[in-house]
C-alpha cells in the first residue's frame, strides 16, 4: 500500500468564508468575564467568570473557573477566519527552544479523504501561520521544563486559574476524604512545576497551539471534563464544526476531542485548533485509517507516523494512542459480552490479527515519543480494551492493557513526553475503586482519564446519568479528567442539546468529586448557592448554578412574574408551606429577640423560649412580625 | 381553636364524571403483561412485564418487575370512576381479623379546605365502599402476622414479585459487595415473613386499600423508588391527579406519595387511592395545617388525630410523621445555611417554639401507633431536620433526630406497627456512608428511605442527576427505597415530563445499587441489554431498556430507516469505524476457523493466528467473509 505523493498545487481556496455569526458568542447569563494578571509573568491575563450577587446578600462576587475563551468576552472581536489571538506565541518565542520549520508538511488530498471541489472544506488560512518544532537538546515539553526546575508562563497561568482568585491568607475549609491525594490550600507556580515534573499532572500545550488558554490535568487539581465533537457523516460547514467546540467550552468543557472520521478531517481540524481556547485531543489512528481507504490491515507505521507529524504541526495538544492493545491480549476478549468497544482498539486488534504481529504502535513506541516530544504533544494512552458492558468490567484483557500502559508511561517519560492514562467504560459501583487502585499501582501516578464509567447497561437514552454516577465516584477516588457521555450514547451522534446536557452533567459530577475530596475551593460554590436559595435571592441562585438559563426557565414555568423573583416561596409548596420561609421566620424571630447573628445555640434557645411566650401572649398570629 | 362540627348533609354529588380516557392506558412499548400464579395461595396473579427477544438471539424472554398495575394490561377494563379491582378484599375478609366499621368518619368541608360548589372536586363514589378496622386483640398488620408465624397472601405475592420468575434451581451469579446484607438467591414467602417480623422490611398495605398490588421495602429486596405527586395550586381535574399516579407507576414508581396541599385534599386522595395499584403515602400534617387555616401554631393533637383516622379509613398505606422534631433540637438548626427544609419539619418546629412545648407528635406517639395499627398504616418516620444544603450535612440536628427516630421505632414495633425511616437530603459523597452506618446503628435495621441525597448544590435544573449519584451510592450501602428528585427540584412543580425523567433516573440508580450489591436478578438485565447491543438487535436493546421509546427515538434521529434497525453500526461511528462490528468480525472469523462458541482462549489464539495467515494469503480484503 503506497501513500500518494503530495500534489504540487496548494489546496483550493475557500469558496465561502464562514462568518463570525456562525459561532455562539456573548457572555453567559448572570456572569461577566474578568481577568487576573500574572505576578512572575505580568503579561498573563487569566480568565474567570464572575457572578455578582444582589446587594442584600452582603457577599463578595463569586469567581468561577471559565474555559470558554474569548467567545464569552464582550470586548473580544471574534472572527473565526482569523483564529484566536496567539497568546502563547511570545512565551514560546522568548524561551527560544523551538525553531520555525522551514518546510512544514503540506496538506495532501488524502489528509482530507480525497475530497475535492465542492466536497472539500475550505482551508484555514489567516496568512500568518508558522509551524514550530523543538530544537534538539533543548527542553520543549512542559515536563522537560519542569524537571529542569523552570517555571513556565503556562505553569503560572494554571496556578492562577486553579485558585479561582481566592486570597492566599484565608484559611480555607478542608472537609473531605481524598484517599491520599495532595491537594494544597493554594496552588503556587512551583507546586504546578513539581506536579508536572513528577508526572502527576499534564499541561497539554502543543507549541503549535499558541491560542491555547493553558489548563492542567492532575489529581491534585480541580477535576476536569472533556467533550467529544466531530462527526462521521458528510461535510458540515466548517463553522458548524468550530461552533461545536465553542458550544461545548461555553458550558464548561475543559478540553475537546475531535473524533471526526470521514472526509475533510485535516481542514476541519485546522479551523478547530486555530479557534480553540482549550486543548484539542485526537485519535490519529482514525485519520490514518481513512488514508488507507478504511482497511485496517492496510495500516502501516509510515502512514501513522506521517499522520502524527501532520496533526502535531497543526497544533493538536494530545493524542490517544492505543499502544496497549497487544497481540497477546486480543484473545483475552474472546469471551466478552461486548468484545472490544473502542474504535481505535478494535482497529488495532484487527491489524494485529491480520498480520499476526505485535502492534506497530507498541513496537514503534519510542519513535512515537520522539515525534511527540518535538511539539509537546501529550500522550493519552488509550484504553482500547476497556469494558463496554458490566459483564466485562475489570477483566483480564482490561488490566493486562493497563499494566502495559504503565510500562509505556515510563518510556514516554524517559523521552520527556507528558502522559495521561485512559480508563473505563462500563463498571458497576463495587468495582470502581479497584480501577483507581490498579491505575495508581501500575502507572506511576500519571493522571487518569476515564469515560464515565457507566454503572449499569439498562438505560440507553440516559447514559449521561448512568455514567455520571461512576464518573463522580472515580473522580472522588482520584481520577483527574472525566470524558463526558451524552444521552445519545450507544444510539447515535449527539446534537447541540445533547452536548450541553453532557457537559453540564459532567461538570456537576466533577464538582461533586472536588467537594468529596475536600478541595478548598469547592464548598464555597455550594454554600453561595445555598445561601442564595435560603434567602430567596432567586437570580443569584440561578446565576450561580451551572446552567442559569435553564434554572430560571424552570422556575418561570410556574411562577413567571418578575415579582416572583423576590417571592419567599415557589410553586412547589406555595407561600404557606415553604419550609425555607418558615425557617426564616423562626430565625428572624429569634434574632429579633437578641442581638442578631452569632448567637450560641443556648442563646437562641433562650431567645426562642421567650419568643414562644410572646407568641402566646400576642395571640399567636403568624403574620405579625415579632418586634422588641 | 375549635374544629368545625361536621355538617349534617353529605358532600355534593360530582357534576362531571371523569372518563377513562383521562388516564394513560395501554402496554408499554416492547413488552407485554404476564402473570404468575401463587402456590400457597393459588388465586394470586402476580404481574410482570415480559420482553420477548428477536428469534436470532436464541434467548428466552426477559421478565421485568412491573408496578404499573392494570393500566398496562390490554385485557383490563379501566374505569377510574369505579376504581381498580379490590384484589385483596377476599384475603382480608378470609383472615377475619378486621370488622366493617358501622359508622366510618364522614367527609367534612374542612377536609377539602372548605371548597364548595364548582370549586369542590367530585367525591369518589362507586357505590360499594366499606371501611374496615382491626378487631381488638387480633393481628392486623403484616408485622403482627409475621411475628405470629403466619404467611399472608401479601407475603407470597411479594416473594413471587421479587424473584421475577427466575427458576429456583438455577445457581445465580452473585457478584457484588453488599456490606453485610442478607440477600437470598431466591425469595421464599417464609423469608419475607421473617424479614417483616424482624422489622427489616415493610409491606405497606392498609386494610382499606384492597386494590393494592403488594410490594415490599427492605434492604434484602430489590431497591424501590417513590415518586411524589400532588400540587399546591387551584383545583385540577381529578382525572389529572389520578393520571399523575398512573403515569409515575407506568414508568416504574413503586410507591407514590400524594403531597397535595390546598383544597380538595380529601376528595382527590379518594380518587387516587381507589385507583392505585401501588402503596400511597401522605404527610398528614399538611392536611391538618389546612384545617387550621394554615396557622401552624393552631395545630392541635385533636385535629391531627382526626386527620389520621380520616386518611387511614381512606386507605393511605403509609404516613410520614415528623415525630423526631423535638423542641430541644430546633435550636440546633440555628447556624445552618438552609435551616429546616422539610415542610412538615418546619411546621412542627414552628409549633414547638410557639408553644414552647414538646412536639405533640412525640408526646402522643403511642396513641398515633394505636390508631395506625388498627388499619395497618406503616410509619415513615420523617426526617424533618434533614440537611438541605451540603454545608448542613451530618450535623447535630440531623443525627439527634435520627436517634429519636430509632427510639420511636421500638415504640412503634411494640405496638405492632411497621416502620421505615426517612433520610437525607443534601450530602457530599464522602459523608454518605456515615448516614447508612448511623441509621443501622440506631434504628434496629428498619428500612431506610432517603431523598437522594444530592451530592452538590450547584446545579439547579439538574438535581435529578446530582441526587442520582447519592441515591445510587446510598442504595448500594443498604437503603431500601429512594425518593425521586425531578429536574424541577428547588424551582417549582414538576410536569409530566419531569415526573418521567425523575422516575427513569431513579430506576437506573436503584438498579445500579442492586447490581453493586450483587442482587441475583440484577446482572441478568444488564447482560441481556449488552448482548442485544453487541449483536445489533436494536429493537431488543430498546425494548429491554428503561425507556424504549426514547432510546428508539434517539436512534432514529440520525438513522431513521427501518433497515437501520438491523444495521451493524449506528450514526455515532458509521459502518467502517463501528468497534462492535469489527469485534464481531474478529470473533466470527476465529469461530469460523474452529468449532464455534466455547473455545478456550488458547484455541481462539491459535484460530486467530491461522486467520492472520489466511487474511494475508487472501490479500487482506476487509469485506470478504472468511470461509473454511
Amino acid at each position: 500500500m503506497n501513500i500518494q505523493t503530495p500534489p504540487p498545487n496548494p489546496p483550493r481556496q475557500p469558496t465561502r468564508t464562514p462568518a463570525t455569526g456562525d459561532v455562539t458568542v456573548g457572555p453567559r447569563a448572570g456572569g461577566r468575564k474578568v481577568y487576573q494578571d500574572g505576578t512572575l509573568f505580568p503579561e498573563l491575563r487569566v480568565p474567570f467568570r464572575q457572578v455578582d450577587l444582589h446587594p442584600s446578600a452582603g457577599e463578595p462576587p463569586v469567581t468561577l473557573y471559565d474555559p470558554s475563551g474569548p467567545y464569552t468576552d464582550p470586548d473580544a472581536a471574534i472572527d473565526i477566519a482569523r483564529g484566536l489571538p496567539a497568546l502563547r506565541a511570545g512565551w514560546i518565542a522568548r524561551r527560544g527552544d523551538c525553531a520555525v520549520v522551514d518546510a512544514p508538511r503540506q496538506v495532501r488530498p488524502e489528509d482530507n479523504g480525497g475530497a475535492s471541489g465542492a466536497a472539500l472544506a475550505p482551508a484555514f488560512d489567516n496568512g500568518g501561520r508558522i509551524v514550530r518544532r523543538g530544537r534538539p537538546g533543548r527542553p520543549v515539553t512542559q515536563l522537560e521544563y519542569a524537571r529542569a526546575g523552570i517555571v513556565t508562563e503556562e505553569m503560572e497561568y494554571v496556578a492562577i486559574r486553579e485558585n479561582q482568585r481566592r486570597v492566599a491568607t484565608e484559611q480555607p475549609l478542608r472537609d473531605g476524604e481524598d484517599f491520599g491525594a495532595s491537594i494544597p490550600d493554594f496552588v503556587t507556580p512551583e507546586f504546578v512545576r513539581d506536579e508536572i515534573a513528577r508526572g502527576r499532572a499534564v499541561l497539554p500545550a502543543n507549541i503549535n497551539h499558541p491560542e491555547l488558554e493553558p489548563m492542567i490535568i492532575g489529581r491534585n487539581f480541580l477535576v476536569k471534563i472533556n467533550a467529544n465533537i466531530g462527526n462521521s457523516a458528510v461535510l458540515g460547514h466548517v463553522a458548524d464544526e468550530v461552533d461545536k467546540m465553542v458550544w461545548a467550552t461555553r458550558w464548561g468543557a475543559d478540553t475537546v476531542m475531535d473524533l471526526s472520521t470521514g472526509r475533510n478531517i485535516h481542514n476541519i481540524r485546522d479551523w478547530i485548533v486555530r479557534n480553540s481556547p482549550v486543548p484539542i485531543g485526537t485519535v490519529p489512528i482514525y485519520q490514518a485509517l481513512e488514508k488507507v481507504g478504511g482497511v485496517a490491515e492496510d495500516l502501516t507505521w509510515e502512514v501513522f507516523r506521517d499522520t502524527l507529524i501532520e496533526q502535531a504541526e497543526q497544533g493538536v495538544d494530545y493524542f490517544t494512542i492505543h499502544a496497549g492493545v497487544r497481540l497477546a491480549y486480543v484473545p483475552l476478549t474472546a469471551r466478552r459480552v461486548t468484545g472490544i468497544v473502542s474504535r481505535g482498539g478494535s482497529i488495532m486488534a484487527k491489524w494485529c490479527l491480520a498480520h499476526h504481529r505485535e502492534s506497530f504502535l507498541y513496537e514503534k513506541f519510542a519513535e512515537i515519543c520522539a515525534i511527540m516530544r518535538e511539539y509537546d504533544v501529550s500522550f493519552s494512552l488509550g484504553d482500547g480494551l476497556r469494558p463496554g458492558s458490566i459483564a466485562d468490567a475489570n477483566d483480564a484483557a482490561q488490566f493486562a492493557e493497563l499494566r502495559t500502559l504503565g510500562e509505556l508511561t515510563r518510556v514516554a517519560w524517559d523521552h520527556g513526553c507528558q502522559v495521561m492514562i485512559e480508563g473505563p467504560g462500563h463498571v458497576p459501583m463495587h468495582k470502581i475503586k479497584a480501577n483507581m487502585d490498579e491505575q495508581l499501582a501500575h502507572c506511576g501516578e500519571a493522571p487518569f482519564y476515564t469515560l464515565g464509567p457507566l454503572t449499569t447497561d439498562i438505560a440507553p437514552g440516559y447514559d449521561h446519568i448512568t455514567s455520571a454516577i461512576g464518573a463522580a465516584m472515580i473522580g472522588w477516588f482520584g481520577t483527574a479528567m472525566l470524558c463526558y457521555v451524552t444521552p445519545k450514547e450507544h444510539l447515535g451522534l449527539p446534537d447541540r442539546d445533547d452536548v450541553k446536557t453532557g457537559v453540564i452533567t459532567y461538570k456537576l459530577a466533577a464538582h461533586a468529586a472536588d467537594l468529596a475530596k475536600g478541595h478548598p475551593a469547592a464548598r464555597l460554590h455550594d454554600d453561595a448557592v445555598s445561601r442564595a436559595r435560603f434567602e430567596f435571592r432567586w437570580e443569584d441562585q440561578f446565576n450561580l448554578g451551572l446552567d442559569p438559563e435553564t434554572a430560571r426557565c424552570f422556575h418561570d414555568e410556574t411562577l413567571p412574574k418578575e415579582a416572583h423573583k423576590t417571592a419567599h416561596f415557589c410553586s412547589m409548596c406555595g407561600p404557606k408551606f415553604c419550609s425555607m420561609k418558615i425557617s426564616q421566620d423562626i430565625r428572624d424571630a429569634a434574632r429579633g429577640q437578641n442581638d442578631g447573628a452569632g448567637m450560641s445555640a443556648a442563646e437562641i434557645t433562650a431567645g426562642l423560649a421567650e419568643m414562644g411566650e410572646k407568641f402566646r401572649a400576642a395571640g399567636s398570629a403568624i403574620d405579625v412580625a415579632v418586634t422588641e
